[in-house]
C-alpha cells in the first residue's frame, strides 16, 4: 500500500455543499441536550449540575475502589458517556463538539469520585494535545488536593508509518481500555496495577479507520470533501487527514488493505502479529454506515484475519466511537490473553456496551442442518382412487378455461394493474397440464390439493401464486375425515378462503379475488347435509355466486392489492382476480354437471 | 398538522444523483455475507444451511416451550436476526433487500424449531402483503405437517388518518413484540396465551417515522429524493411515501409534531393516550442519524411526553429497525402495564438488544451536585512572609520582560505558527501585573505558584495557558517541606517540567518550550546542597542554559505543537515558546542578582 496522501488543498473546497441537515434544536445546545437525553434514558446515569459530566447514579460501589474517568470532545457518541456504568467508567466529561472539555469540569468530576470514597481516580485520555493538557491540569490540581490520580493516554492509531508526537491519535481502542480497566477496577486492583496492565495491553492494540464521506460539526459545513466514488484510509475521528485516498473498493479488499497496513513490518505505528495470536476485533461504525454494510465488513474482517492464521477470539460490531454522521468504519485489533478475555467478557451496566456472548469466534461451528423436508407432494407417487377420473376432468377443464380467458384477464388487469393477470393464470394452467400428463391424480383429495399447492407455489409466482398456494395448502389440511365427500370439500374450501382472508389481509368488498371466492364458498357450505342429487345444484349456484361476485367488483374501489394505488374513478371494469376465480368455479361446475365418465 | 402529501411525481427524479457508495462486495451477495458476519460475531447464533435463516445455536432450551420466528426483507438490520437469542426470537428468516423471504425458508425454519421440541411456533410478521402471504403459506404447510403454528401481524404505523388495508405498515413496534412475546415464551406461556397478550399489547402500540434523506438498495439509485432542507413525515421503512413533506424543523418541533400526529383524535390509526398513561418509548435510528442527534431527539421525546402528562416508564434509543442508510428516525410508543414492563426488563441474550437499566424514567432524579471546590487560590487572602518582597520583585521583572519581548516573540511565531505567541505571553504578563496591584504575594511559595496557576488557567488561554498552568500547578504541589528554600524551588520546578513533558507529550529536541526549560531546570537541581552564596550562581547558570537551549532550536524540526505541520526547511529561527521560557529565566536571574530591598 502506497502511503502518499492526496493533498486536500488542491480541491475545490466545499463547492456547492449545502449545510448538512441535522435533527437538533440549536448547535450551541446540542451537547447539553444530548447528555441530558442519554442520562434521562438510562437509569444508571446522572448529570453533574453545572458541568458536562455524566456520572454513575450509584456511586456507593466505588468506595475503596479505583474510579475511572474519561472524556473528550463531543461528536463521538456513545463515547464516552455511554460507557459509564458498573464495570466500565465511573464518569465521563464532555467538551463541545470536537473540542476538549475545560479542566474545571474534569476536576469537578475527579473530586466528585474522590468524595464518593474512591481509592484513586484513573483518567483515560485520548492522545490529543488539548485533552492531554486539560485532563493533565485537572489531574495535577486534584493531586494537590490529595487525590490519588493517574493517567493513561490512548494512542492506538496505526495510520502513519512514522508518526510524529501528534500523529498517533487516540481512536476506538479507547473503548477497549474502558472495558479492561473497568474490569480490573471492579476486581479491586490498585491504581498502579491498573495503569501497568492497561499500558501493556495498549502495546498490543491498534486501530485504523476508513471514511466514505466527511462529517460536519453542527452549524458548520463538512470538515472536508471526498469526491464521488473515493474513500480515505487512516483518517481521524475529527476528519483529520488520513494516509491515502483511493477508489471505493470492495469490502473484502478494503478490510484486507486495512489489516495489511495495520500490521505492516515497515510501520512504526503498526501492530506486530504472528500466526496463532488471539485477537479481540472491534468493527466500529463511524456514524452513517448501514448495519447491512457493517455486517458485511464484520464477516470480511473475521475471514481475512483467520486466513492470516489469527485466532479471532471475540468480535464486537457497532457504533462505539463515532465521528458524527461520517459514513465509514474503523477496525481495532487487540492481542488477547485469557486475562484480557475474562475482563472483556465481564458484566457491565454501561448503556453503550453491546449484548455480547462469550466464546471464541474462530473454530466455532455456526452452520446448522435443516430438518429433512419430504419431497414436494407433486413429485410423490400417490395412489389413485375411485374419484381420480372426475377430479382429473375438473382440473383439465379449469386449465383449458383459464387458457381461454388469458387475454380477457390481461385486458382487465391493464386497467388496474400491470396487465399480466391472464398470463400468470395461464402459466399455472399450462404447468398443471404438464403435471397431469406425467402423474396420476391421487384419490385422496387432500393429497391432490397439496400437490397442486406445491406446484403453484413453485411455478406460478407473484402474489397470485402465493394466494392460490395458500388457499390450496389450507384447504388440503382441512379435508376432514368422517364427513360426506362433498361436505369435506366444502369445509376445505372454507378453510382455504379463511386463509386467503387472513394472510392476504383483504375482506369482501375490497375488490379482490375474495369478492368471487367468498360468496361461492359460502354457497358451497350448503353441501353439508345436501343430498347426493342436490350437490350439483349447490355447485352450480356457487359458480353463479362467484360470477355475480366478480361482476360486483365493477363499482368497488380497491382497498387491497396493487389496484389500491389506482384512483377509484378509473376502475369501471371488474377485478381480474375475481373474474379468474369465477372462471375456475364455472369450469368445475360445468365439468361435474356433465355425465361422469 | 396538515396531512397533504406533496406528490413525488412532480419532482425531477434522481437528477444528478450518483450511485450511493457502499462498503460491500457485490449487491447479490450482501445479504448472505451480512448474515454470515452476524452469525460469526455472535456466539449464540447459527445459520441454517441452504437458507437465509439465523437460529439460536442452543435450541435445547426451546423443548416444551413456544418458539418465536420472525423475519422479512433485509435492509432493516439489526432486524430481525439481531433479535435471535434466549428471551427473544428463536430464529429469523431474511429475504433479499426489501423483499419478502421465500416460503420454503420460512417453512425450513419452522420445522427446525419444531424438531427441536418446541411446543408451538409463533410467527411475528410485519404487515406487508408479501410477508403475510409467504409466512402464511409456510404456516399452513407446517400446520399440515402437524406443527402448532400461529401468527401475529404487526401493523403499528400511525402515519395515515384513514389507512387502507395496506396502509398500516409494520414498523419498529415489531421489536417490542419480539421482546414481550419472547418474555412470555420464556415464562412458559402457551401459543394461544402469547397471541392473545401480544394482540392486546399491539392495540396500545404506535410508530411514526421521519426521514431527512432517502436510502438506496445496494446496486440501485436512491428510492426517492428529498430536496435540500426538506424532511418527510410518516414514511415507511422501504422509502414508501409518508403523509407530509416540510422544511426540516427543530428536534423539539419535529418530535412534538410526531406525537401530535400519533395521538390525534382525528386519525383512525392513532394511539389514544390520556394523562397518566405509562409508556415505553423507543427512539429508533433509521440508519444514518448521528448518535448526537439521536440523544437530542431522545431528550425531546421524554420532555414532550412528560409535558403532556405521560409517565415515561422506559426509553430505548438506538438502531433497531433501520432503513439501510436513511438519515431519519422513528418513534414508537407502547402503553405499558406492570406486566409489560416486567417482560420488557427481562433478560435476553439477543445481540441487538441494548444494555438497558430498569426503573422508571419519569420522576427519577438525574442531577447530582458537585463537591464544593474552594475559590481559586488567586482570589484568596493569603498571608505574606519574609520572602514576599523578593518574589514580588522577580515576578514584576518577568512581566516587564515578557511585555518587552512581545513583538520579538510574535515575529518568531509568524515563521512557524499563527504569530500570537508574544501576545499570549504579554496578556498573561498584564494579568499578573493587575493581580499584583490588588493582592499580596503569599509568603508560602506553593501558594504563590497555585495562585499563578489559577490566574494563568483563567486568563491566558490556548495551549500556552494550559502548559504554564500545568507547570505551575505541578510545581505548587511539590514545594517539599524539610528542604532548603532553594532546593524546594528546584524540586518544584522539576516536577513542573515533568508534568509539561508528560501531558504535553514533547521531549527535549522537539522544538518546544522544553528545549529551554529542561536544561535550565536540570541546572537548578544543583541548588540542592548549594551554599547560600552559590545559589545565585546556579540560577544564573540556569538562565544561560535556558538561553542556549532556546537558541539551539534554530536547527530543529518541530515534532510537537503547531509548528510540526510546517516544513523543516522553513524553520531557521528559534522556537518562540523556548525563547519565552529563556526570557523568564533571565528575568528571574537578573532580579535576584540585584541587591535585595
Amino acid at each position: 500500500m502506497q502511503l502518499r496522501y492526496e493533498s486536500r488543498t488542491s480541491e475545490l473546497w466545499f463547492k456547492g455543499s449545502s449545510p448538512q441537515k441535522k435533527l437538533i434544536n440549536a448547535a450551541e445546545n446540542c451537547v447539553d441536550e444530548a447528555l441530558c437525553g442519554l442520562a434521562r434514558a438510562s437509569g444508571g446515569l446522572s448529570l453533574l449540575r453545572g458541568h458536562r459530566v455524566v456520572l454513575r447514579s450509584d456511586l456507593d460501589p466505588l468506595r475503596g475502589k479505583v474510579a475511572l474517568l474519561s472524556g473528550g470532545g463531543s461528536g463521538h457518541e456513545p463515547a464516552h458517556a455511554g460507557y459509564v456504568g458498573a464495570g466500565m467508567l465511573s464518569a465521563a466529561v464532555a467538551g463541545a463538539v470536537f473540542a476538549s472539555p475545560p479542566p474545571a469540569s474534569v476536576l469537578a468530576a475527579i473530586l466528585c469520585l474522590h468524595s464518593a470514597g474512591a481509592s484513586g481516580v484513573l483518567l483515560i485520555v485520548k492522545n490529543y494535545t488539548g485533552d492531554r493538557l486539560n485532563f493533565g491540569l485537572a489531574a495535577e490540581q486534584a493531586r494537590n488536593r490529595g487525590v490519588d490520580v493517574d493517567t493513561v493516554v490512548v494512542a492506538d492509531d496505526c495510520a502513519f508509518n512514522c508518526p510524529g508526537k501528534a500523529g498517533k491519535r487516540g481512536l476506538c481502542g479507547t473503548i477497549l481500555v474502558h472495558k479492561l480497566a473497568g474490569g480490573l477496577a471492579e476486581e479491586g486492583c490498585s491504581l498502579v496495577q491498573i495503569v501497568t496492565r492497561v499500558s501493556e495491553v495498549l502495546l498490543g492494540t491498534g486501530t485504523l479507520g476508513v471514511g466514505l464521506s466527511p462529517c460536519s460539526v453542527p452549524g458548520c459545513r463538512p470538515t472536508f470533501e471526498l469526491p464521488p466514488g473515493r474513500m480515505e484510509l487512516g483518517l481521524g475521528i475529527h476528519g483529520e487527514p488520513g494516509v491515502k485516498r483511493s477508489k471505493v473498493a470492495s469490502a473484502d479488499e478494503v478490510v484486507s488493505a486495512m489489516i495489511d497496513h495495520m500490521t505492516s513490518a515497515d510501520s512504526r505505528s503498526s501492530l506486530q502479529l504472528k500466526a496463532g495470536d488471539a485477537l479481540v476485533v472491534c468493527v466500529n461504525n463511524l456514524g452513517a454506515l448501514s448495519r447491512l454494510e457493517m455486517a458485511v465488513v464484520t464477516r470480511a474482517a473475521v475471514v481475512c484475519l483467520e486466513n492470516r492464521g489469527m485466532v479471532v477470539a471475540r468480535v464486537m460490531a457497532g457504533s462505539f466511537m463515532t465521528s458524527l454522521e461520517m459514513a465509514g468504519m474503523s477496525l481495532t485489533l487487540m492481542r488477547a490473553s485469557p486475562e484480557i478475555l475474562r475482563l472483556f467478557d465481564a458484566k457491565t451496566s454501561a448503556p453503550a456496551w453491546p449484548n455480547l456472548s462469550g466464546g471464541c469466534v474462530s473454530g466455532r461451528g455456526y452452520l446448522a442442518d435443516p430438518t429433512a423436508v419430504p419431497a414436494g407432494a407433486h413429485d410423490a407417487n400417490l395412489p389413485e382412487g375411485p374419484r381420480s377420473p372426475v377430479m382429473r376432468k375438473a382440473l383439465e377443464r379449469v386449465c383449458s378455461t383459464l387458457l381461454d380467458h388469458q387475454e380477457k384477464l390481461n385486458a382487465l388487469d391493464r386497467a388496474s394493474g400491470d396487465g399480466d393477470c391472464g398470463n400468470t393464470h395461464a402459466q399455472a394452467a399450462r404447468d398443471i397440464q404438464v403435471w397431469l400428463q406425467s402423474h396420476v391424480v391421487p384419490g385422496c383429495p387432500g393429497q391432490l390439493l397439496s400437490a397442486l399447492a406445491a406446484l403453484v407455489q413453485e411455478k406460478m409466482g407473484g402474489s397470485s401464486g402465493a394466494l392460490y398456494s395458500l388457499f390450496l395448502t389450507a384447504a388440503s389440511g382441512h379435508m376432514t375425515e368422517g364427513q360426506s365427500h362433498a361436505a369435506a370439500w366444502a369445509s376445505a374450501m372454507y378453510a382455504g378462503m379463511e386463509a386467503v382472508k387472513r394472510y392476504g389481509g383483504a375482506d369482501l368488498g375490497d375488490r379482490t379475488m375474495l369478492d368471487a371466492l367468498q360468496p361461492a364458498v359460502e354457497e358451497l357450505m350448503k353441501l353439508n347435509g345436501a343430498t347426493p342429487g342436490g350437490e350439483i345444484a349447490v355447485l352450480k349456484a356457487a359458480a353463479q355466486k362467484a360470477a355475480a361476485g366478480a361482476d360486483s367488483t365493477r363499482g368497488l374501489a380497491a382497498k387491497a392489492g396493487r389496484a389500491s394505488y389506482v384512483a377509484a374513478e378509473r376502475l369501471t371494469l371488474p377485478d381480474p382476480g375475481a373474474e379468474a376465480v369465477a372462471a375456475i368455479f364455472g369450469a368445475v361446475s360445468e365439468a361435474l354437471e356433465e355425465p361422469h365418465l
